[in-house]
């Protein structure tokens, strides 16, 4: 059994980890911290596991790498790296949901989150690792950088697209839409029911911090420096983020041609999942999974593509895809423990 | 591999329990129909159950009863009763999700339901199995009545006090509240979502058929006469039933009295999680699970006791309680394949 | 011109009255506090308000009531008794929105707030107004207090059935749902959309605060002394009261009793709306107005009765029943500013 | 008054234009007709609208122009075009709420919306008038055309970029979403609460009939072919349309060029309403309201602009805006019976 801990275990992100972990048969949870929960069971603040009992810690980095064989961060951006040394990367793995090490340049960093960067020795031992692009690059490191959740959905939306060179590389447009549950679990006057509730609006417009995340990997992708208009948008569901992608295709580009390039990338990707002619994605058909649903249509009247994505926000793009990075770190089958199937209505 | 059919597969209760049996590790999903979708795969319907590419067929009870160890039924009052003969029952278990078998007396059945009642020697057979009360009645029929939502989820919360003669048993008082998937999934001006959205409303007012499966449970259950002024009401979620029970303590019944009879009658009992003192149950943490969270209230000003219980209607409330109740009639543990967890927020 | 002024106008209940006086034809708003944001512009903390450039002030009642005619205070329990003196009394109108001086009874004041209770002398010049019930009470105090939600849906629901003496008063069980907005603007994980969306729960049972309220006024009404056992809920929707309640009928009390009394009570009610034979109220068809929708349906099996009202909490429940007061405190029409009809679906 | 008719009074649209008529000072409703409830009143259908009981009537222009001033049509795409003859034109105003006079071009209108076209002498009276960005033009015609709720949105958040040239025309991206009552009140599966709730989707990506009329629109506005990718969503509220559009700024072109272009246009505009520096529209915000609210954000890092507008999709985007065509061409202030300020938490 992997023996794993959580900190930062009463945020959403870390209670979805809690319950994936839970049902998760080749892992045994012994070691969940909360900062504000320090004392409390995790069932009596998420009484939905109602068989948890396990005690929530105060945070304590050294106590949870000398305990796990896995430890997962699920904190604010700007935690994660004070918490990280040389020392701690050789008594664990971590895998950070957080966003302190996803750019690799740490001006991007600072400039995009107004924060000091991390330690350039720790930074460069840490991976990206969007595993339904590629499942090898995680399988040594200590250190892994789990994708932002608006940043999954839109670079598996596009990746195929950058990849194959089909579309004008400066000409993407991303409009995502999310759940209220991607702001956190945090008090705020902004996430009441009543001032979410029955209304929608876009919101960091412009400033979004997921932005240079996304255009790192497309450039990477796509071998050319790739810069997209990101625009998030709240709208009153608790989970699930769709992005809705619009980007001009080159000339002589065809439907063939963008069909080869979603099958080639993504025909042997158990969580990716291009729909059939006719449908498109809908958040609600992967609440719960690990899975992406992705669409495109080419419009032929104004040659521009438009792909479309949908993901369940606190697994796909956060607690899920954490588990099929430790998956594959630890030479599992990446899906073992998790959902590709979802219930509904829910 | 128990080989499993499911009649009436596309309704909310249908697709539910084929979320749950494609998960559960002893059976195998060999035969689904739906009136409606025939020819369709299951899959293009609830595009959420991605990988279930199974056909939807036009319904077929002897194909059914031929090809299945277990055949569920999901469907509106006054079908099943149509369809199950003495043949029907030699060939195959048979578990109803519907209200056709559910009440003994066939006089009581044609007056809340305004149908003819089953047959007598086919209603002779169904044994209503509410299997937290008793594990062991379901063990050897092959008709098995499924009980009903609301009635689950009050009866379940009142017995205790019923059986052990606490409450004074004409004074029950049950307001519950419900999902909207408890109306199923048939189109109607009713049940659109600007009309059921951002409102809340009583309905069925002294007239709701699960009042007499309440009364008929309650009264086997206190070896008397029971009956309860029961009013459902339509809130705006997706799934979850809330019941709460309001009753007149007898004189001299203390809280210990009230303490024992819950311990005493489900200690044992898997799915029902009577709350530590303190906490009261909402719908939310009972999502996707067969468990019922209890929790109850003396009130010395008045001398009453309330009693609430909450449940996921669609799961604990219909397909999963119907899994139970398989488990029981083919010797497995009865929490095969059956979530006890809930992960939040959903 | 009525000069207005109002405390704790960016509270829910504060909010709103500022959006019915603005719209007032015989008010004009003169002075607007808010603790949290003072200094701020009232659109600025609710644009919706676009036109309504007011600067919102730092709580001064000398100051307010100094400049108006009338000052609604919009505040928690408890603060609204620090406020009024004599002096400001003699200066203008105070309307009450909390629950300082509700109750005539200083002991349970106390019992069920925990606060000491306000001044005997000022208590004693408040008049609890239910105008729907009586609109010569408060014509001419200068301190009104202006009754709860729950207990505005409540008793008005009841009142016709205390009055005539057909039920049981001993037998009253009171289930009533809320919307979110009950529960106030103030910062609060529990508050939060993801914690409040796709679930419902009771709370406060046998120990909410409006019970002894509901109690006072039915007592009054039925000159007995009656007891009610109310368990409030919250349900996922921002604005709405529905109020269920099941009393024993007395033995020989027939449909047409009841229709009388009810019938006597409120023919004369402009915002009492009684529903016509096989109608049941919702609370979306209230939203944003005054009236009350009430029905009721005698069972014949048990003999009770099931009363039920809806109103909009923030509006009947709160600043439209202000307005009522307001208006006939200032020898108005009750219903200037003030709708009966609304829009759906909203 | 204005004597006024609603065909189609029972649909979502046709309801509000009820609701608006009967609280505008003006006009007298006179005739109402539903299709599906005829015979019955209107306030057993809408019981919000509790003082309402006009009669509905069987669909019949002829007597709807005898009786009626203004005639509102409230009905699905291809219907108006069949009722509207020279003689009807005679004898009242027709404001279409449908989408059959908006279209000059009676090639797009077939090609879009798979109908024949109207009669040409017919569309050729018929004047589009987004009265926003010109009150006169339907101060004379007899036959109004009024716009869409996506196009309304869309047209007035780009238009002053467009009219002053300050974007790329070809480089035009509208990603929109709204609430569900844009989808209508007829039954479907695909509308049910269960359905919709508690998910988001992209549909009619690439070919929604609202294309052509905002291309037709900019085009007129900026005197130059314009053609705009334009895909609408769908998320979980009542009501409310947000339009997020993205397009290249021309090179030079500077804040203060696009800051006087908002201002240059709207500064009369008594329903446009161009956000302070650092506030983004939310569709919450406008809610019952005939307001749009606008904000914009130049992005420097990629040369784009994001311009962003919101309003309530059954007032702006239909009924209110119907209201104010109908004050100009009757010579009332445009703001008759129309609200600016919207009431929170709605």
């Amino acid at each position: 059994m992997i023996k794993a801990g959580i900190i930062g275990a009463t945020g959403y992100a870390g209670a979805t980890l809690v319950y994936l972990l839970t049902k998760h048969q080749k892992t045994q949870l012994v070691y969940l911290s909360s900062h504000s929960y320090a004392g409390k069971s995790f069932s009596s603040i998420y009484p939905g596991m109602s068989s948890l009992h396990l005690i929530l810690e105060e945070e304590d980095i050294h106590k949870a790498a000398s305990l796990c064989d896995v430890v997962f961060l699920a904190l604010p951006a700007g935690l994660a790296k004070n918490l990280i040394t040389e020392e701690i990367l050789k008594q664990t793995v971590i895998i950070d949901l957080g966003a302190d090490y996803r750019l690799k340049n740490p001006q991007v960093y600072e400039q995009w989150y107004h924060k000091e960067a991390p330690q350039p020795a720790i930074l460069a031992q840490a991976v990206y690792s969007l595993a339904d692009l590629d499942t090898t690059r995680c399988t040594t490191t200590n250190l892994i950088a789990n994708p932002g959740c608006y940043t999954t959905c839109s670079i598996l939306t596009l990746a195929p697209l950058v990849k194959s060179g089909l579309i004008d590389s400066s000409s993407i447009v991303i409009n995502a839409m999310s759940g209220v549950s991607g702001a956190g679990r945090k008090e705020s006057t902004a996430n009441l029911f009543c001032e979410v509730n029955a209304g929608s609006k876009a919101y960091g417009v412009t400033t979004h911090r997921h932005t240079p995340e996304i255009e790192a990997a497309l450039s990477e992708i796509g071998k050319t420096n790739v810069m997209v208009q990101f625009t998030p948008h709240l709208v009153p569901m608790n989970r699930g983020i769709l992005a809705t992608c619009t980007a001009r295709l080159k000339p002589e580009v065809t439907q063939d041609d963008v069909d080869q390039a979603y099958a080639r990338l993504y025909n042997e990707a158990p969580f990716v999942n291009v729909l059939a002619k006719g449908l498109l994605p809908e958040t609600r058909f992967t609440l719960g999974t690990n899975r992406i649903d992705i669409a495109y249509r080419i419009d032929e009247r104004t040659r521009n593509i438009v792909a479309i994505g949908a993901i369940d926000n606190l697994v796909k793009g956060a607690a899920g895809q954490a588990v099929q990075n430790m998956n594959l770190r630890f030479s599992l089958d990446q899906t073992t423990g998790l959902d590709i199937d979802a219930s509904n209505p829910l």
